[in-house]
């Protein structure tokens, strides 16, 4: 995983085998930050999609066997516990250019997966709500 | 609808219920700003989407029955008749993690919705161009 | 096409017939810029997009013969041999709202589109990996 900090901003370019939702938080933890927003594309194996249920407060879950496009990934950095977290909704498209969506749980890096993450100034704590379930992003 | 404005950022997180279209230009109009760019992932229940027809000059909609994952919306922040305009595409999915996408008409947030908004330093007008039938960025 | 370069920001629109990747390299070259991310909408007309097969090497190709929303258009601005090369996925969309995704080789302005490009301080090259095929952006 390659990275370059200018300012606010960070361009990072992932390698084929990098796990990409692992590698954004090392960066971010490599940089020391833990509040922002994420945009990628590129391609991967190994993609795990979700869809999340209000009722049943859990997601259905899709798992991708081929390789991918990874057409559109975009999310947020915040902070879980101490430590960043990043959340990602991702488009995927195969060998047809047919596109799969949803929440990212899984990607693994195939040739190439480049980023940039534009920082808040301060961390973003995702905590607990009760409502939905779910940690939400206190901006 | 929450909010954070750092220098040139606004980071923002729509609440379950809230119309995704109005709260982003509340948000626009709460900092006084008519010019820039978002981009921002979710949930959303109530769903209409579109396509440009320029030879008939009107847009053909899709309502999306069933609640969405929010897997992309991007879009632009303009000023018409004096009032901050939200202008979005999405990508939504659903259960089995298989998207519709196009002009965003209506949303309303889900679970979750997350947003960054990218500043410009004066407004962008959005005005008539006849030739297409629509109001364009004058950037 | 219209642009307008805000500090390290760049807003802009095509017009009904640029050649979006063509354009989009134009902007680049017109603010000597050669690093920095895209992300766009808008509509267009004679889209191909990609696949790329890792074990061939080379594309998988697709023609969208109507015109389509772009849902989605994100990518990074790098430099091959000197010049500003547009490295853009995209989401694009039909009558009925249904999408196709992946890598984009061409589209053509139809109503209109939107960019933003966040620019690096410095030129981000593109060269060449044997491992993949593919010139990397180098972060």
């Amino acid at each position: 995983m390659k990275s370059r900090k200018e300012g606010s901003r960070i361009f990072i370019r992932l390698e084929t085998g990098d796990d990409v939702l692992k590698s954004l938080a090392e960066v971010a933890a490599r940089y020391g930050v833990s509040g922002g927003w994420f945009n990628g594309i590129g391609s991967a194996s190994d993609v795990e999609l979700g869809y999340y249920d209000l009722e049943r407060r859990d997601y259905d879950r899709v798992r991708i066997e081929r390789d991918v496009e990874i057409a559109s990934a975009s999310g947020s950095l915040g902070l879980v516990e101490g430590k960043p977290f990043v959340h990602l909704h991702a488009v995927v498209s195969d060998r047809q250019c047919v596109p799969r969506a949803g929440h990212l749980f899984r990607a693994v890096a195939a040739a190439t997966v480049e980023f940039v993450l534009l920082l808040a100034e301060a961390p973003i704590e995702r905590t607990r709500d009760e409502a939905t379930g779910l940690n939400l992003w206190r901006v």
